[in-house]
């Protein structure tokens, strides 16, 4: 539970430690709460401000439970299946253990996060633009920081999408409907608001030139 | 020039007050502030750690002189050549006309402003997969939120991608680059730090089901 004023944390403290939160307990969220995070979402960039998208909000456990096994599904096949591997190996650039413990706990716990969110964009269905994105993560990021502020843990999933059709159907979208992501959301149960590890800068900012 | 400390504005005042800015004086932006900007931006969500991306500040002139004319072409394309029926329609869903002109102003003056960045994703120059972005929005989000703490403006553009291909070879990006975005940075040379207006919360948030 948040014992501070959401008000209370720097624009700059809030970029600066807002971790993918992955272990989040079952405690339910203020209807109100999840209105003021939406509302902090829709403030970020709509691209030529059309806002073509829709934000569903799922608490059904019902709807998660099934749901949930489909991000399994996809959880197995791009990350479960490789878990011993994964595990011993130090690649840097790769995800490390720590992480690979916290995404396996959250696979395995989904529909225990007591909120769910899809981001959702209309007439997108049939999409290959890569940047279409850009439409609408940035306002994804904003529920990611505002929910932050409110001491929610979220983190961006996309694993389900291999079911992209039958989540449509579940939430009953229009055909030219695509979900962008799944954000569980969920006062976290362990772990803390650290400053999440990155290369060093001078390996990923380049002047006038990548090289 | 920014008065206040940029430690100061709070998290949820800055998620609400960041609109696209797009007129943008010339002043320089000090690079110990350019770097403190990309310092945020890497805190950003990176799917599974990869940090697969690479961030290109631009500031030589010769250079932006030369990306400013693609991107007025690709602005003239999708906007321009439609200047009077935009300015004419009261479509609300549709871009209003105070943003048609300051976005015609930006790209009328684009390369006036002192700092531009390209946030690129490495290993994706033929993806075709719609949420590509994903891994890297959420970090650009980042970037136009710490900006708005340093009192800095910036918008999220893709008017130049049309000529990905030249900005690619003029920015000597590997051949597996994709550019994501163009930002440009700048001290705002008119309007303000107002909330964004956008289409009342219960149109575009449902619970459980779209319908």
């Amino acid at each position: 539970m948040p014992s501070e004023d959401p008000h209370s944390l720097s624009l700059l403290e809030g970029l600066h430690s807002t971790p993918a939160r992955r272990y989040l307990s079952a405690e339910p969220i203020p209807d109100d709460v999840v209105r003021a995070l939406l509302d902090a979402a829709v403030r970020g960039p709509s691209g030529g401000n059309t806002q073509r998208w829709a934000w569903i909000v799922v608490r059904d456990a019902e709807v998660k439970r099934q749901i949930a096994d489909w991000y399994r599904e996809g959880w197995e096949r791009s990350y479960g299946s490789r878990r011993e591997q994964i595990l011993a190996s130090d690649d840097p650039q790769g995800m490390s253990a720590a992480t690979f413990r916290a995404a396996e706990h959250l696979a395995n716990h989904l529909e225990e996060a007591p909120v769910w969110i899809f981001p959702v964009l209309l007439g997108a269905a049939r999409s290959a633009n890569p940047r279409l994105g850009s439409s609408i993560y940035g306002a994804v990021q904003h529920l990611m920081l505002a929910a932050r502020a409110y001491g929610i843990g979220a983190t961006l999933t996309t694993l389900y999408a291999a079911h992209e059709d039958d989540v449509r159907r579940l939430l009953h979208l229009p055909d030219d409907a695509l979900t962008m992501a799944l954000i569980p959301l969920g006062y976290p149960a362990r772990g803390r608001w650290s400053q999440p590890r990155r290369r060093p800068l001078d390996e990923v900012v380049f002047f006038e030139r990548y090289e």
